[in-house]
């Protein structure tokens, strides 16, 4: 692993916006299944994901459900069901209620707080269909009361055998009501604008390739979507206290999800640089993914020696990292001081894959410095708000005049004439004209 | 104002993405800031807004802020002044804290909550410059907690004497930090990337032509942007007991906005669809932007006569309109079967404008059916939030076993190990093989 100075690195990555024609082959499929509806999605099935369905064939089953179950072993059913249990519990901490304030004159003002009524979630086929993904995804919108949870997923995604038995367990630990086996854009389309057996959704949300990220853009606007994610990254912020091992291990963590993966250590101690280096090179050697971790170490690693650990700090604020593990003597004593950081991890035994599986945290984080201005999925992204305005006569009697005054002051007589109405009827003409 | 039936009535309107020309010429002048600052925004300012200005003449000066003091009415200072109060009233109630899940094995797990740390704010030349919008959009900011709130707007704005007096004097009282007189597609660009003299910053929001919402969507990722708002809308839902006379002033209010702005009542009373089509006509007839109002009446507006009340309602979900006014018997027994709407106004005397202006909820609300995913402008917008995970050695020793089961699900091995080298060193390495 490198050890470089800090103007040699830039965490940013360019985002893939896919070429002109994959663009173009994704707004025809779009509006293939806006237009034709179940048609077009068997068709596109059956020519993309080489499985020939029927419109009645779309759903699984209940008895799909149970066999999934059999197929997979009794101690990962206990580890995914608590940490459902996990997750959801530190997800019910984020609910809010609507609330309202009674002013003295009558009037209420307030903010009413509903979840949205009906949500789909992609999960890819093949290597990338995560079972916590699922999890991560479905359970902040049940706990914000989103009644309606469809996932949808290519045919091909257990292989022989139809959709990933892990997959479908965590749907169910998870709270999914409905679950259609398509994919690709034209299951985001389906999702978007509903075909004649998979209603529309308001929301889409979940991670997938290229055509599924271009077909979320294509179809926002019509419904709401998350953010598409750039590749992961982990920053560990260190001190001569951590343990090089614990660090190399976290680095390596992150670097064998994909080779545009970065996992970057910042320290003041020039002696932790070096025994980490050495570290991550042993433990990569004993890796099962280690040919891409590799790559992700040579590409988009990094080891930045700094002059203190304020300065690392400034790094970190800089760097803005999805994960930050900060593995110092006093972590709460720094932890005040990140101010862009998706998730921050706190001392020797909080290593990521704790927050990646279980402690309960969303693992659905801002990649790609974004952490500056936006968060982890939480139950705020399945909610949407309305104000409530209750103006009192008195209310309005009181103030009609400054209203008045600067809908004026804007050139907007017509917003200054629907309240002149209600206070000529009520005599108050002659104050108005007074101002 | 034409009575029309539900089916005949979309109020859907399609978003301008810009021609190819338009998209070109924002992607070269965000280009040109980018790499040369400064000159090339001062450059396009010549060029496209005719003020020929130096660097240090972009920032306006605290004594222009006096001086536009002494250019307002008392009567609009003390107004903006009220309105703004209630504003922060408001938006300070959506305010949420940091807070942490004290674990009995010593864990802690939480969600901080940040404010944004710069945020700028675009507003618009000429006659689309309203001080309420400066109100709406600044506040929620401030009060989130935001240090550097930075507003630009076109040299141009309030013609041979500089900016219009009155968007100063609203600035002012929300509490804008700094002011540049720079527009269009160069000054989303300034902000996104910085220049010698603006520095950047961390979102742009704020409404503005065609050429200010493509250099927003261009820059985007870099930045946060807030959305691209669609022309405005009123639905009045309304029963027998309304009064047609206010019905129709409210409906102009949103007439008069612009050619596409969209003012709709629905009702269950003929009678009152009758009346108010006439009232409309009268006076409409006395309005200033009479021209612009009948417009937008006649292309968008429409009277839709339902059944029932409750047939009235889902005519209102099905619409999610951006403004909603229940002027029946009893408004609060419906409110609560309201579930798209983006602003919910009770009763007689909570007509439109006091929302726009002065009551305290924000004035920018989702348009064009997307309040069934989105929410008006708030606090929230101005945040950023960072999962939290101390984990204890005990928790660690606990779950370890059931972490390592999920990351080998997904054959992850790498995340396995960095519980398992823990759990090893703790000599729990056979608990964790005997799992």
């Amino acid at each position: 692993m490198k050890i470089v100075s800090l103007q040699d690195f830039d965490l940013r990555r360019e985002v893939d916006y896919g070429t002109p024609q994959q663009n173009e082959r994704v707004k025809q499929i779009v509006n293939d299944v806006k237009a034709e509806g179940d048609a077009a999605l068997l068709r596109y099935t059956k020519e993309l994901d080489h499985a020939e369905l029927s419109a009645g064939m779309l759903r699984v089953t209940e008895a799909e459900l149970s066999a999934a179950y059999e197929r997979v072993e009794n101690s990962f059913i206990q580890a995914i069901s608590t940490a459902a249990k996990n997750i959801r519990a530190f997800h019910m901490r984020e609910k809010r209620n609507s609330w309202m304030d009674l002013q003295p004159d009558g009037s209420i003002l307030g903010q009413i707080i509903r979840p949205l009524k009906r949500v789909g979630v992609y999960v890819p086929g093949g290597k990338a269909a995560y079972p916590s993904s699922v999890l991560m995804n479905v359970i902040p919108a049940q706990v914000a009361g989103v009644p309606e949870i469809v996932m949808v997923t290519p045919p091909s995604t257990g292989g022989s055998e139809g959709i990933n038995p892990y997959i479908l367990v965590a749907a169910a630990e998870a709270g999914v009501n409905e679950i259609y086996r398509v994919g690709g854009a034209q299951a985001i389309a389906a999702l978007a604008y509903g075909t004649e057996t998979i209603a529309p959704v308001d929301k889409i949300c979940g991670p997938g390739n290229i055509y599924v990220a271009l077909a979320k853009r294509e179809v926002y606007g019509a419904v709401d979507i998350d953010s598409i994610a750039g590749p992961s990254e982990i920053v560990v912020l260190a001190d001569e206290s951590a343990d090089p091992e614990y660090v190399a291990a976290d680095l390596l963590s992150q670097a064998e999800h994909d080779e545009m993966a970065s996992a970057i250590l910042v320290t003041p101690s020039r002696e932790l640089a070096s025994l980490v280096a050495a570290e991550v090179q042993r433990q990569l050697e004993l890796l099962p993914r280690r040919s891409i971790a590799s790559a992700s170490v040579e590409n988009y690693g990094a080891i930045i020696v700094t002059e203190s650990l304020h300065e690392g700090i400034a790094v970190v604020n800089a760097l803005a990292p999805e994960h930050l593990e900060l593995m110092v003597a006093d972590p709460m004593a720094y932890v005040g001081l990140i101010e862009n950081a998706g998730a921050i991890f706190l001392g020797a035994y909080s290593s990521e894959p704790v927050g990646d599986y279980f402690a309960g945290p969303n693992h659905i984080i801002p990649t790609n410095g974004t952490a500056r201005f936006s968060s982890p999925v939480d139950v705020d992204d399945f909610i949407k708000k309305s104000s409530m305005i209750y103006y009192s006569k008195e209310a309005l009697m009181q103030n009609g005049a400054a209203i008045m005054e600067l809908a004026r002051g804007e050139g907007l007589e017509a917003h200054a004439r629907a309240i002149e109405v209600r206070l000529k009827r009520e005599g108050k003409a002659g104050e108005v004209n007074g101002v």
